[in-house]
């Protein structure tokens, strides 16, 4: 990653139900990087979170939905947690990035009027 | 405000300076409350956030714009500090209510498709 001083804009999507956050950017990443890496522990530690938060995290998403988006087992070999995205949870995480980015496109000519009055 | 149990999408668009937010959902709401109030100890009282909490987020917004987006005064009648938003502050906060509605608009279809996958 480069430094970035340019202002930028990060639309941040929330899928709400009552008061809990359903799905948003943080389940989102964890998805991403559990398809990536098959692998609750080493998703956790790429996200800086411990092994329960990504545990605690992905019992919400598989309760939140009619069918689990992981399939995951504690432990196994190294102790790191075995996971998997479901269909249910590749559909969600490929409709969530679909979402943001309708939505960057949707807003960019409002964002560049607002550049406008950021200082360079 | 009636309860809900549906679920709902909310878009919480950031503008980030580096690590900085310079502008987002609470910004937004704060700048709504000061117009509609004039006052910073009102427009705090009604976010659940205290007068320096406010002040400060102010003064983070008028510094992260060409032009300060609040004209505001500490003390005053009644101790709670005079507001007004300047014409930078209304076009910063009309870009952005416009930019939360081309938003929710354009990612209704994708949003559709996720709610089937949401238990009712």
């Amino acid at each position: 990653m480069k430094p970035k001083t340019e202002p930028s804009l990060v639309p941040r999507l929330r899928v709400m139900r009552g008061k809990n956050i359903a799905f948003g950017p943080g389940k989102a990443e964890l998805l991403a990087l559990l398809a990536e890496t098959g692998s609750i522990g080493k998703a956790a530690r790429r996200m800086g979170m411990s092994y329960m938060r990504a545990w605690s995290l992905i019992r919400t998403m598989n309760q939140s939905f009619k069918e689990p988006l992981v399939f995951a087992a504690h432990g196994g070999r190294g102790g790191g947690g075995g996971a998997k995205l479901t269909e249910t949870g590749r559909k969600v995480l490929d409709l969530y990035r679909q979402m943001e980015q309708t939505s960057l496109r949707a807003i960019t000519p409002s964002w560049k009027q607002l550049q406008q009055l950021l200082p360079d």
